[in-house]
């Protein structure tokens, strides 16, 4: 076999597989737009000058404005010579609220996309008669005591594969069914102090599913809020599950307590 | 007597005095700029709307973009209705990142700034192997292991009625002398987790004064953190303030660890 490019070393497309933290308030969401800051804009702006040529990145997940994220995926490929573990370290001190976390090559098919088969969300709750400033955009704070048994409760119902239509906002892309499963939605509640050392209830909820539909955890976290208050119940929840009505569900909670933790590319993990 | 206007109801000037809470991250610092967020300029302008009047506040710290507070102080006076003990509430639904935690009325001759006799600054770094993207704009995020022992042994060297022209930035508004008091330097180190549950050590320095020269707090947190690794001494420390030469200190540590914690219109009160 004679080589195309005799002496010249060998050209080999890479499939690159990144993990990556951010803060969501300084982006307009993930989703590249002209003129806004955003996440997978910023990351193939860093990557283009990391690896010497233009980078285009596919996210596992379209974050919204304001959404943070421990675990995001994305993958991206490339004829690059830098090595895949000196991406992490060369990209990080480019952006000050955007993470690396690892770098690592997958076969030419892997793509973080098409090849996820599950995601865990975290969302969390701060209750508190003072709500402190300082968390404002890491929290999603609530004056009110919630009753964890009832939010549990409510969130069982709403485990298994069912039409989440009523639990789903209208979006730019309406997928073909709402159809999803959720594996599980777990909730840890914990005394803890604020900022400033003054006491609060904090609740870390995890829903894990194969996928989710426009604002999805956000409305189920709304919805648990409600049965903690007393305003909601599995009966409701389950008419709202039937109904396919939005407004059988409770509110949409806002952007700031939720963290994308962590993608699935194999088996989903549920932990008990 | 006559009144002078009969009938009508007593218009009393009122002086009042607030203490607030901010999140220096969304502000240009506190002084009022054309084109530019600021504290000054926020507080003012929402305040005018609450009070019915124009409103001209003052403040007593002019603290710099991205410094937070706990307990900045700002005096105002007008004719205004509005019951004193309502302009917090009023104020605070107007604006995320500022709280007005109270509103109290004072004499004519009381002035947040003048009547001031002391501050105590909070700064926080946290020390991680990893460190956290979302407390990057809360913390000064260092690597190495600080040995908190060298860190007050300098800091002692520190209290005092010093000239602390060493320990001070060149600023607009250059003062008449560099000689300052710090009643109290102390320092709290304890184990902590980050957001994600990663352990850190956490360091909380209060430096008390009866004022501060421009960045003299920063310096000297980026002294001690010297101190914390070994480049720093006592001796340095003395030298430092004996030579009044900037080079002779530390460096400024940022903005970001850094709190307006505490203000004391009466006695300094020093805890034990």
């Amino acid at each position: 076999m004679i080589p195309l490019s005799y002496g010249a070393k060998e050209v080999k497309q890479k499939n690159i597989l990144i993990r990556i933290e951010y803060d969501g308030n300084g982006f307009s969401g993930w989703q590249i737009q002209p003129d806004r800051r955003t996440v997978q804009g910023t990351l193939e702006d860093v990557l283009s000058r990391v690896c010497g040529e233009e980078i285009h990145i596919n996210g596992t997940s379209r974050t919204d404005a304001g959404v943070h994220a421990y675990g995001q995926c994305a993958s991206f490929s490339g004829t690059f010579g830098i090595p895949t573990d000196r991406i992490p370290i060369a990209a990080n001190h480019l952006f000050p609220d955007i993470k690396i976390t690892s770098a690592e090559e997958k076969d030419s098919e892997f793509h973080a996309r098409f090849s996820a088969v599950g995601k865990t969300y975290l969302y969390r709750i701060s209750v508190s008669d003072t709500p402190d400033i300082f968390m404002r955009n890491y929290r999603y704070q609530l004056k009110d005591a919630l009753d964890a048994g009832k939010m549990i409760e409510v969130a069982k119902a709403l485990e298994g594969t069912h039409d989440f239509s009523a639990f789903h906002s209208s979006g730019s892309n309406e997928p073909e069914t709402a159809v999803r499963t959720i594996h599980r939605i777990d909730m840890i509640e914990y005394a803890d102090r604020d900022t400033k050392g003054m006491p609060t209830v904090e609740y870390e909820i995890r829903v894990t599913g194969d996928g989710f539909l426009y604002h999805m955890v956000r409305i189920i976290v709304g919805t648990l809020t409600e049965a903690g208050v007393g305003e909601f119940s599995v009966e409701k929840a389950k008419e709202a599950l039937l109904s396919g009505k939005r407004a059988c569900a409770g509110h949409t909670a806002p952007a700031s307590g939720l963290w994308l933790e962590k993608i699935y590319f194999d088996e989903i993990e549920v932990s008990s």
